[in-house]
């Protein structure tokens, strides 16, 4: 239970993570710094609001915070620190945005894909497995592009790929990555498949996994109490 | 061994499936009809090459055979049968391609993306039960939205979310799906995940879904003859 | 009168018909819901505010009812039920829609654009003699792509060019047809020109079509009562 | 004939004339001047291949003459000159184009659409009463927005929708044009429908515009020897 | 001072002048003609929010008094009159705009870049001296491309690089400029990098230009006044 | 001399530096790796050709190196080392690219743009004075936004604005850059405008910055040597 519960967390983060959009829309202006949905009464937009031009002044463009490790004591030992347009309201039209990505000696950070980034990560310290899955080929084959990352390696996973980077040695490591959206999104495959909010008939991962049904029921019980 | 197998198949046919792109660079004249790779000197381009303008006919932009079901009789019992720009080379520069979808009873198209396309669906013939998963939420939720689809019966996938099609009546049911891309792509989470080529690394997939080691290995075992 | 009133009924089936657009802007977030204009206190954006993402249900990406076939009692005797951004709010941001056309025995989808969108098309039952024109070449020539489609056919129609689709056969003919924009638009040719409120100077159509002016008078006439 | 022939002298012209597109893919270079087609070896693409940046030269981004007023002894009395990618190679990628439109008094630039252009045009000399007309509304009808211009105003003519300038003066007229594509495209409608190459069936036609098929057989005739 | 008071006007004319953006993102409806900030209620988007569609009549397409030669009573002797998003409501989402640039002898529209626009030039009276340079070369250098324009030359500067017009006649000079944006945005060189509010840092400025302290310090007195 | 040859080493090196492109084109397939130029047969693209994506490998997505400092021997006293398509083919299509940016004590990004790019900067050793200058404003100024950088803040530079980075501190510094586009471009302002190849003509300089010609003659020749 509690190693899902961990899982579940670092799924949240890796929200932040690793991710890099092709192709936001172009702003028609310098710049769109975004407003607070809370004072745009109910109405949203594709993107976010901006707020009056005048206003917007250097902090709007400002983060603090990337030189400390995220919080990493979670069951999949990583924890991505996103720079997004929820943390700068300045990139809201911008097309970019930046992560932090802590590990454990071993820590993973967990297959999952960015509907709407590519991602481009350069190692910092430390020395990761790394390594993304193309879409199903025309000889029904899914290609792994892997590699082994030292310091000052850089990486790069595109955009809607399913990938992952992996720790393989005895410290801590650490990257950066820039991602070609303003909000990439992350999609964590073991919880998107076995723990969304509520469950996917089991009969259908049944059929997907093409497992015992008590499998499927183990997986989702994993994932469920992250949910709660 | 047989069951991977079957699968697999299953899952280039989805391949060509339920996709429809968000959006494909725009054309900058009428039509642009593909030309066959193999005529290009082992040059490619975002896309494909057009061929001489003069030269189009109304070929280019027809494709026969859809009122024929696809061949269902594989492990999940379901068929996609794509119509993007390799099947119509005059879809080329277009951003939109269809699909037919046959079910079996039960048959299920499995959980999968399109990375490049939204999929709208209409329903034929039968009864689905359809669902696709929101990205990590910032509650760290990914949400369900599902619905049960009858004959005549619209849904809509958006681009880059995992989703699936699953057959819940006693007879055949069949789809049709534009996808808002010439070449929507489409992975197979099962396959991406468990049957790559090579393999991913087991422990990063034992850490990823918190579970024992021999399931993963059983899971990877499934899918590994379907590459070869 | 009664038939251009017929004609004018047809025109706007026809808008929801038969588009496909070639590049929307993209969504920056996973979906971006329509919210329905009366409640967005008199403001407009390009495309549609979007409702309260937690407040988005499955309900928001379905529609029913597309097995019904549309009012074919016109005088064209086509009809075209669209199924686009303003019938599947969840259809915003998106880039795709879809519709279902009707045809009687000779009935007719008349010529006509989509100013944003391609569209492609598959027959499900009966025979349609189909075609669209190239804008003006450097010969000075429009050159007509067309082709006779039987059941399971599928035909293309690139982003603004001039199309139509004719049942040639004794019997009703279905087809349904993706279209690569949330709102494709629709510009039925005869009724644009001729039927415009108001009306277009008619010196400016009697030299534009080379004719004598009574005939520009009558075609004026029989569009002009369709909009009132 | 002949002055059917003459229209299709205009339309040919009508092709430079009044475009500008909304949205050609961006570049990823300062630049990307157009490659004659001939050195292409048969290959063609989105756009234009470009030739080596080393090469290029301020002669590629330079077009000279659009001092001279276009020959408008034609049955519309207008002429239309483009410069566009094919009359500027630098243009290739960057999505604009201009043109110059003279007309003799009632010179008429007939009703046309860019498919991929909105263009925005300024008056020089004379009097232009001009028009477009909205695509099919959910009332049924089709706006008319008209007006006339004179020296020094300016008006757009939004993408893919149905316009046309009309000179009301005794004088000659003469207007530049701004358009958003760098291959607008131009549809010239009374071309496109009744002297497409070949005929479009007249059974569509005659039940599109709901006259006597002779109204039809007339029309046709005018434009077909355009086309020889 | 004075003189320094004349450029920044010419700078905020220039504004207007001579841009055409690449790709502003494209319309999903006929068009959204811009509502008035002050209409708002404090809300902004990337662009304009439109006024409702049924209000929108010609005169929001509409602008006049491009005939009148602008005031080039100012240090540069140039003045840009700009016809954008500003101007004309209609241009909103359309993504093109317009300016007229008017010269006295030896009037200069000085060094500027449009961050969002191509830019295509014509002509229309006078003798033009104009250029362009490109982005950093790999070998180190920027490469200037220069020509001498005439009454009916036209000329193209592609979007984002550093460009001028300098008459070079004796007599006033005229030309018509087309932008690929709906809103180009002008970086005047020499304004940005010296008379910025505030000042940019002297010490970066002398590092930059690899100059004494005092020249800085006198081009930063120059355009400080500006401002004020 | 020297010290001009080393801005313009300073000026080669900025060009890698700091850029982040708003939206390239969207991809079409998962990947195009970009070919050679010199395997083009003398054709380019906008962007690159790709690779036959079944020779595409892992090598194709990597770049090794980014650990090793700059050389920062120079005048400006900084050094950019830019990973983008030249660097890493696999980044073709992918709208993204990184960069490395050292600075001794008092080193100075000196002031650029990137004509396809925003840039979010990370500070990881040091501390740095930034800004950026936005396009002419309606009131006639262009507006500064700085902000001193510690370590671990983050810092937005938006497309196509003038900005800047300068080392405040007595040690050096390392930031880490993330760009949005494949191939931002940089454009080096006192080399662009005073360095370029050829010359731009004197008075022009003259004129737009308002100050005695000799002024301009000392800062011309401090470039060219640059180019030689």
């Amino acid at each position: 239970m509690q190693g899902a519960h961990l899982l579940l967390s670092s799924v949240i983060l890796a929200l932040a993570c690793s991710f890099a959009s092709a192709s936001d829309p172009d702003p028609v202006q310098d710049f769109c710094v975004a407003l607070n949905d809370t004072k745009t009464g109910g109405l949203f937009v594709n993107g976010k609001f901006c707020k009056d031009p005048k206003l917007a002044d250097a902090g709007d463009f400002f983060f603090s915070g990337l030189d400390k490790p995220g919080n990493t004591s979670n069951p999949v030992g990583s924890k991505v620190t996103p720079v997004a347009v929820n943390e700068i309201p300045g990139l809201n039209t911008l097309g970019i945005s930046l992560a932090r990505i802590d590990f454990l000696p071993y820590g993973l950070n967990p297959p999952h894909t960015h509907p709407r980034a590519t991602e481009i990560l350069v190692v910092v310290e430390g020395t990761l497995e790394v390594g993304f899955v193309t879409s199903n080929q025309q000889d029904g084959s899914n290609k792994l592009f892997t590699k082994i990352l030292n310091k000052g390696d850089v990486f790069v996973f595109p955009v809607g790929l399913i990938h992952f980077q992996f720790n393989r040695g005895h410290y801590n490591a650490l990257a950066f990555a820039g991602l070609s959206s303003q909000n990439p999104g992350v999609i964590t495959i073991a919880n998107a498949v076995f723990g969304s909010d509520p469950h996917i008939n089991p009969d259908v991962l049944t059929k997907a996994f093409q497992v015992d049904k008590n499998i499927i029921d183990y997986l989702q019980k994993q994932f469920w109490s992250d949910n709660s």
